[in-house]
């Protein structure tokens, strides 16, 4: 097996992010972003420890290609003298062709960007850095990994909408986001806790963005996002699930552009909306607004509710894993959560749920909950090798 | 208490159903409809025993008044000799006014059209007889009877989508509907099984339109309606949950008018949607097309996802409650929900579910289950005769 190092890279309309593994066990070397991109790019890496290795502001103007070329020329510079094996690239849409990793090359590209109206505000800006690379560095693999692939076990009642046969035939279905970190938490669950983790688990990705995944021995059988990443649980600034007809009203009755109803439910709503106060649970959870509790209380309840409904289509759970920035650091929630699920058999130790790392379900527990720090570009990396290996390491950490 | 009978009215776009309820027990003397409001309207009534006692065809452009003026006429004719006490009707929208029936007068029917907008197709038609009735008649009583009111002792976090808290103020939250038909399982149930009746049961209202109720006690805690209609089960033309992603999506990327969109999720979409059939389950049962299996299973599949959620509101269920078209005649889709919520404690009797009525769980089911034909125009009765008198008699039947 090639042991080089693998550069995952996470990239959005404003800012590329990115983390670069190597070793057997794809060890995380080093990590980092460029941000400012179209404005002021500056660019920061910080290795393990958090000991910056390099601050820099590029003039305004600079394109992709120079920014990328360098990233890759600092990373090669910082590997410690093993060659950049490859790149992988998280990538939001692979439809229902992508139902896993691909390397890519011009006609994967030509499929990619025809996935571009399913996710037109983050599907350019993945492409991109890949278009850039393989400009400058045409003999470099590079391997888009999906957001959705990960969801391509679901069956066809957990994926469809009640849609004409022909919209459905058309795209516009289900296909479920966070999959590179629920097949992270699925690998790690599966070492961690190998019994639960071939039953019936529900995953938790609790972030800015949130959804929960039902599996079925670490496959995706059920996700609450749907369509888009609007659908499911409430989460920063988005609605979450909402009855369709609010949207003809607000169109219809309000007035309002359906551009303006589309900024209000991805970035006026959820906590931020209901609290009037912040999109930070960190915030919310200190505040004694009665607002900001109304706000943590309603996350909480849909949390539930569509833990209930994911149950439901398991028939029962035998674990859950809490995960990403709310699920991985916010006890209160984890508590409320905890206390709700005990009709399914979940019971939460207190202190393990305070330190909040590792199983925090009571020995007596009928489920076992965890709290799994995810690492979606430890899954990009793992993607990548396993894709131009065709096989690889068990996941580390 | 006043013998007197009652006519319970439910006045549509095109159509005035009526029925016409007598004696201390309130029993049903006769009912029937006014159909083709607006073009040739046809009268037609029957007694109990379905014996037509009329069919009468008016002229076009026949009013409101004389079309109402002549059903009056006819149940004077028809209540073997007691007076028309008053008229009860239902009203589609309450909003968080009306949290039970209101007898009605000019001040009551001025908020009544301000709840307009929130029910555009349907509120207004269920105000024109009343109006119709107070013109010719104005010294009969008439009670305005809400398929929401039922449902304002949700808590708030049930009834509030996380929308920023001015748009929830000013009235963009859950209100669910069938409420007149929950009620009436509600009462009956605590006939048939008072001891589940004061426990947590999920009513199903599987007719044309669909929903779920969650009750503590009687009382509806949680519903799959929502602010429209349009909210939660697959129905016969109606999409249910949806995405609110595609709303915008075929707006904005497949450039539908909002109208459009409308008349698609309303009267395209659903179990003639997937099937490309029908929106009839008696014709979808009996079909031996893939689509329409496709459809039944998805119809089964959401009602149980919506249970597992409505489960987990009340931490577990101790009934569960069948009733409208589907609910009340189609075994097939009672057995495959019920397989599927065995989970949850549920177990039903296979003959008792192919004969349909009562009880149809087996003795060692955990959750009692049971069918139970709604009567929404005896609920409005009902109310009708409490909002005059202060109390009145339990449920017949």
């Amino acid at each position: 097996m090639d042991q080089g190092a693998i550069l995952a890279i996470n990239a959005g309309s404003s800012s590329i992010k990115f983390a670069l593994f190597a070793g057997t066990v794809l060890a995380r070397a080093c990590h980092g972003q460029i941000e400012g991109i179209g404005a002021a790019p500056r660019f920061r890496a910080e290795d393990g420890a958090g000991m910056v290795l390099a601050d820099t502001t590029y003039p305004p103007g600079t394109t992709h290609e120079a920014l990328l070329g360098g990233l890759l020329d600092f990373v090669t510079a910082h590997q410690g003298g093993v060659a950049l094996h490859a790149v992988g690239h998280r990538v939001v849409h692979g439809g229902t062709t992508f139902d896993r990793p691909v390397l890519v090359d011009a006609a994967v590209l030509v499929q990619l960007d025809a996935l571009s109206p399913l996710a037109p505000l983050h599907q350019p800006h993945n492409l991109a850095p890949i278009r850039a690379i393989a400009a400058t560095r045409p003999g470099l693999a590079q391997v888009a990994c999906f957001d959705t692939a990960f969801h391509c076990t679901m069956p066809a009642v957990a994926a469809h909408f009640a849609l004409p046969r022909a919209l459905t035939a058309a795209g516009i279905r289900r296909y479920g986001f966070h999959g590179l970190s629920y097949e992270y938490l699925a690998r790690r669950l599966r070492v961690l806790d190998p019994a639960r983790a071939s039953g019936r688990v529900i995953a938790a990705h609790l972030g800015n963005g949130a959804s929960l995944c039902a599996m079925r021995d670490g496959r995706s059988v059920e996700t609450t996002m749907g369509f888009t990443a609007l659908d499911g649980l409430m989460m920063g600034t988005r609605s979450g699930s909402l009855d369709p007809g609010v949207v003809l009203h607000l169109i219809e009755q309000l007035g309002m552009s359906a551009e303006k109803v589309s900024e209000l439910l991805y970035h006026r709503a959820g906590l931020l909306g209901v609290s009037g106060i912040s999109q930070d649970m960190r915030v919310l959870l200190a505040s004694a607004d009665p607002a900001a509790a109304d706000a943590v209380a309603l996350f909480v309840y849909r949390i539930v509710h569509e833990a209930g409904a994911l149950a439901a289509g398991l028939g029962g759970i035998d674990g859950f894993v809490f995960s990403a920035g709310i699920g991985e650091h916010a006890a209160p929630v984890r508590a409320s959560v905890g206390a709700r699920l005990g009709w399914l058999g979940v019971r939460l130790d207190p202190g393990a749920n305070a330190r909040g790392a590792g199983r925090i379900s009571a020995a007596d527990s009928a489920v076992a909950v965890w709290v799994i720090p995810t690492d979606e570009e430890a899954m990009i990396a793992l993607h990548t090798r396993e894709t131009l290996d065709g096989g690889g390491p068990e996941i580390s950490g």
